[in-house]
């Protein structure tokens, strides 16, 4: 025992002198993990989860407070939004830990698998809100309630209960401390519980009861994701006394000569649509712990034994929730801030952790996945992921993962090829999840994201034969008015809505294609996408200044309320804000709308008119803090606009919005999001702000510079190379860009290329309180 | 060309002087499968099918002149019971051809996948056999149908199209000539059709059309295979020229953004639970033909899709029924009878087709299958197989496959140890298909099947854990009464049903358990088994003469009727034919049952008493010829009866028995089956009979000597030993054995040892007009 204490000694004292040798080493980084806030965003619209979960794990196993109550109402309600993530701050109980979850969509799905440990009489319902006690469901307290990155725990009070979660890539790990001696410890396994749930949802479920300490099984069901299964198998850390089951399906499964055996105890052998489970447990002391393992897999419940065992072979609760921690420090640690705020940090922090949670792992360890056409597939030199929000997060998550995780970036790509070696439309991902296109939204904005992953040289892959099914996908005539388009030269909106986003969306991604090509040699692509990326120009109306939907006689559409999202040719957005939606090229889009002045007025009214509430009612997603004036920072169309005057001869408005917009839109609270986090794309553009910086058009090899937020930050890339941000003079009031500097080279224009953060340096920003 | 003509013409030249140097070759066998007639059995409740198949084949492809009509009835249909095959010979339509089918059950699952090719207006609708017209099913007449081994043919009349069926084991090959040039041709793949069907037992159907020639997907089903999933991949010969879909389900699946695309017209990604869908081809001159691929596998779509390039790479109809057609003629082969009249060799090789069609190949071409654990899993080393209707098999279909398919007979065993292995209950299989065990019937009857193997040295497994698997199996506390059959020698009928059945079965299976213990020198097991072996006596009721079932209390049951079938404590059979039942040790019984004459007396009248009309109608799966008196042929618990006058001093009524059951009960008609013919156990009992012997107790080495219906049988044996059965003064009357002669030896005792077969040799009866 002696002797590796000594030689870990000697090694030590070794260090200096080793270190004296090099150049100076960074101070080791204080653990960042205290800042990210999980329960931020979980109030009102952020739609978040404060739960356990490694970054970009496929197990987020959180606490759900409610999801639809079925049980009452067969009918689908419209409350259903609200638990898009499975929580809501304000809500008084917890109906149990499920162990997938989205962060931050305004559609939804998963809440697989809910356990929900009890005592007392066993009780198979979930109860409601207003009367728990009818139910398996517990009141708690937030005073109880820690949420930290990789851990969570929580009193569950009517049951007297201490739950604590933990998470691996795979497995969720639950520890539950009952109170007394009880022979009356129950474990609920609900199997009809799930997300954006409904009666039919369940298409079939399937469990076994291996031994007395494992279960194994799965839920099928017709969703978001139309054909989705998930397989898990679940280990106890003492074994049940018995246990047993109910089939709550209106209409029974055929039951066939099944009928002959009571299936409702201590029967292994279980399948129907609507099933729930119970596992009782004796405990003999207080404070006795019931410990749970449960894994996922996308491929069969063989392939989740593998994970439980590969990834979890222990019980030791704390190892693992350590183990998760020091995960999130690695990741949090590369980008590391300084500011003399507690409260900027916990923003940066927090943002950071909530780009980090998805895309999210979507292999076995082996690297076996289930793909789109529902065969096996083993991801080869690559880690498959799943949960693509790419209308969202092809704006700034993706190029921040670009930037800092490139190669997970480049795997995300990987997994769209091979969602589109798989997809029966021969299409790249749209939004998908799961093994399915569940087509939400517009556009194909896995187009930017391979462009922009392309075009910074991030490609570990044949970039060839990506450029090739983008340009497949952008030629899907019978996809979304893409016919049309491809005919007339813009969506009409007599034949397809949301036209004219439909048309610019289509034209950018266009523009990324071309860009593709040209890097990749590819003259004829290059050609007929540049022509495209031109399309933009076909909805603009001269006459009134806007974006405006055209019809198939290519007549501009009468009847054009500018300022309403509802039915006016555009999706999340008005004509305010999607006028401005010529990311690739703002310069000719300043020239069409009339000048530097012109446009500036317009980018100027966007923020500081008075939208009126009737419009406010309308726009979806975001609460009435998402709004600034007419800008709608809580839907994505708008989230370059603040970035355009870079393009004007008044950058400065650009670093006084942007600094306008970080704390009013994020604050380190449960309610400090003000719209849904869209699978980190809200975040993305908190980190990309407050370091000063944005990607305007992904698939370009330059930022917009804004006005950093940060006193400083360190980004570790994953060259080796540091890219250091010193600002000079920073204060809240400081809020204009005095000077900005590159390796000592004052900065010409208020742009920075990727190239230069990547070699590595230093960008310093010196801060003034005027323009 | 013509040198391979010229070398061929050599090397038939240089034969005889080959064979020369050799043992007389076997005179060429003539064409048996001239004599399989797949029609035989199709009326009434025969339960076979005619369709093409090859044999134990996967793809079982046939037509279907019915399942249930749920179109017009939500409730369940006792009619279905008639379309357990799918056909009907009386029927006038044919609906189309599905890929699956039971032959000869008494309850059904399958039928799934069904093409139907029409020409005129499109038709998604089947209509009814009434109104044929009003749907895509089409008249037909039997003059214009051709069932023969591997192929099949008829003329759909409605649409004046010829369709031609044959398979490989995984593809069903379908040929279908168009009468015109039409461009109104069109293919029909109904997914809502299926065999045993109702409204909620498709669980889910999910399609992708993969290019203009390839189609692949999958059905879903909950049925008597509770979770059951079958793949398909399917070729066209020639592309469709469009295609399309309708969703019939009355409550739609969840849309969620799909619905915003047009899924009804050439969308080629398709899920849901009740879908039909549609092809069209175009057709320019007359006589055109469409070829169609079907290929199954239980794993996924791809392996479906290897199975189609393994078995079927080309596009010769004539071919691939040629193969089908060798293959028969090997297997049918290897039983060469001789018999004056053709009646008796159709009888005989339709009884041998009918049991070469099941159980059913189970896996990919590359040894992968789906488990009851829903893993897939690899089969090493054997050939997977599904579909053991054991109750009825093990009596007669196994010990017949165990002689002349003993490598088939071993892999079976196999499979059903990997069910064993794979089983939540840990159960050897009672009654399974596809990946489930649907708890059909009574006893744990895999346990003679295993034991027959090994005592007649044909294990090449490890016969241990095969005794061990029958040993857990057999102590399984929760299964169907075993648990008090444990406690108190007998199932008490107040706790348990159709009790007196499962003790005699229970016993008899102890028995097999403890012969293998013997074999393999496990004396404890021996000891408990051969003592549970001896429970038969328990529910003798000594006073009326029968079995009759008891009460916990101990008390026999009063209120007992011995000629109904109807909750007196058995099933599929009554206290006469019961009460016979203890296989295992006759002596013992009809020492019990009064000795010798009381015995015989007992037999006589089963089959000479009179059973009131009342009695006859409880009685299950059987037409009225299938009873001789209250002898029930047509279901199998007194399958042996006949054969128990060996045990008295009458051996001679056994001979005279069988000798007037056989031209009873099997005649090469449609309606020439008395009763389903249960998966081949009907047609085993035929082939054994009319070979002159029969296995009264499998497990054990001996066959009970009958009276032999054909003029000699030659079986050639895996271990390329051949067996010759000689009988001399054959004659319709000439029923009786004057004497056996084994390899000249007079045998002096009505039996014949499984090892003086497999040793080859000579059996010579000799036969007379009297006893």
């Amino acid at each position: 025992m002696l002797r590796p204490l000594h030689l870990a000694a000697l090694l030590l004292a070794a260090a200096p002198t080793f270190a004296q040798k090099n150049p100076p080493q960074p101070k080791p980084v204080e653990n960042l993990t205290q800042y990210a806030k999980p329960i931020v965003g979980t109030a009102k619209m952020g739609h978040t989860f404060p739960g356990a979960t490694v970054p970009f794990g496929m197990v987020q196993l959180s606490p759900d407070t409610d999801t639809l109550s079925y049980e009452q109402d067969d009918k689908y309600n419209p409350d259903v939004y609200k638990y898009c993530a499975g929580y809501q701050y304000q809500d008084p109980t917890i109906v149990g830990f499920s162990h997938t979850h989205f962060s931050g969509t305004g559609h939804s799905d998963l809440g697989d698998f809910l356990l929900m440990p009890t005592t007392g009489p066993l009780q198979l319902n979930p109860g409601t809100a207003t009367q728990p006690e009818r139910g398996y469901r517990s009141r708690f307290n937030h005073a109880t309630e820690v949420a930290e990155p990789g851990y969570y725990r929580v009193q569950l009070e009517d049951h007297d209960i201490l739950a604590e979660l933990t998470a691996t890539n795979r497995v969720g790990m639950h520890q539950y401390t009952f109170p007394q001696a009880t022979d009356q410890a129950h474990l609920i396994l609900d199997l009809m519980h799930g997300i954006y749930n409904y009666p039919d949802k369940n298409v079939w479920t399937f469990v076994r009861v291996e031994n007395d300490t494992l279960v194994t099984g799965y839920r099928q069901t017709n969703g978001w994701a139309r054909t989705r299964t998930v397989y898990f198998a679940m280990s106890f850390s003492r074994p049940f006394t018995n246990y047993g089951s109910r089939n709550y399906a209106k209409k029974q499964a055929y039951r066939g000569f099944w009928g002959k055996f009571d299936q409702t105890k201590n029967w292994p052998d279980l399948a129907g649509e609507q099933l729930r489970m119970y596992f009782n447990f004796k405990t003999t002391t207080a404070g006795e712990k019931l410990k749970v393992k449960f894994a996922l897999s996308p491929v069969s419940t063989a392939g989740a034994l593998q994970n439980l065992r590969a990834e979890a072979p222990g019980w030791d609760f704390d190892r693992v929730r350590a183990q998760a921690r020091q995960l999130w420090q690695q990741e949090l640690s590369k980008v590391v801030i300084e500011s003399p705020k507690r409260e900027d940090k916990e923003n940066f922090y927090t943002a950071l952790y909530h780009a980090f949670l998805s895309p999210t792992t979507y292999m076995d360890a082996d690297g076996q996945y289930r793909g789109l056409d529902q065969n096996n597939h083993r991801a080869e030199g690559f880690t498959n992921y799943t949960t693509f929000s790419l209308w969202d997060t092809y704006r700034a998550l993706h190029p921040l993962l670009n930037l800092v995780q490139p190669k997970r970036n480049a795997d995300m790509v990987q997994s769209m090829l091979a969602h589109f070696e798989q997809s029966a439309e021969h299409m790249l991902p749209v939004w998908s999840h799961y093994a399915n296109e569940n087509w939400c939204m517009i556009g194909y904005h896995s187009v930017p994201v391979i462009a922009d992953a392309v075009l910074k040289g991030n490609a570990p892959f044949d970039a060839n034969r990506a450029l090739d099914a983008c340009v497949t996908t952008a030629r899907t005539a019978r996809y979304d008015g893409l016919g049309y388009y491809m005919q007339l030269g813009y969506v009409p909106e007599d034949k397809s809505g949301s036209s004219v986003s439909k048309t610019l969306e289509y034209a950018y991604d266009d523009w990324c294609i071309a860009q593709m090509a040209r890097k990749l040699n590819r003259p004829d692509i290059y050609q007929e996408f540049s022509k495209r990326a031109q399309n933009w120009q076909n909805v603009y109306d001269a006459r009134i200044g806007f974006m405006r939907p055209r019809l198939t006689d290519g007549s501009f559409r009468p009847n054009f309320d500018v300022l309403s999202t509802h039915n006016q040719g555009f999706i999340e957005g008005n004509a305010w804000n999607y006028s401005l939606y010529v990311p690739q090229d703002p310069a000719a889009l300043i020239a069409k709308m009339g000048g530097n002045r012109r446009f500036t007025e317009h980018l100027d009214s966007l923020f500081t008119m008075h939208l009126p509430d009737k419009f406010f009612a309308e726009t979806e997603d975001i609460t009435r803090e998402g709004i600034i004036g007419n800008y709608v920072h809580g839907n994505e169309p708008a989230h370059h606009a603040a970035y355009l005057y870079n393009w004007t001869d008044q950058p400065y408005k650009t670093q006084a919005r942007v600094r306008m917009i970080l704390p009013k839109m994020y604050r380190p609270t449960p309610d400090g999001l003000g719209g849904n986090d869209d699978c980190g794309q809200m975040s993305a553009w908190y980190i990309f702000s407050a370091l000063g910086f944005y990607p305007v058009a992904p698939g370009s090899p330059e930022y917009a510079l804004g006005s950093p937020a940060v006193h400083g930050a360190t980004l570790s890339l994953e060259n080796g190379k540091t890219f250091r941000i010193t600002v000079r003079n920073q204060s809240d009031k400081n809020v204009y860009v005095k000077e900005a500097r590159l390796n000592g080279q004052k900065l010409t224009r208020p742009f920075l290329t990727h190239e230069a953060i990547m070699n590595g340096g230093e960008l310093v920003f010196t801060m003034a309180a005027r323009p």
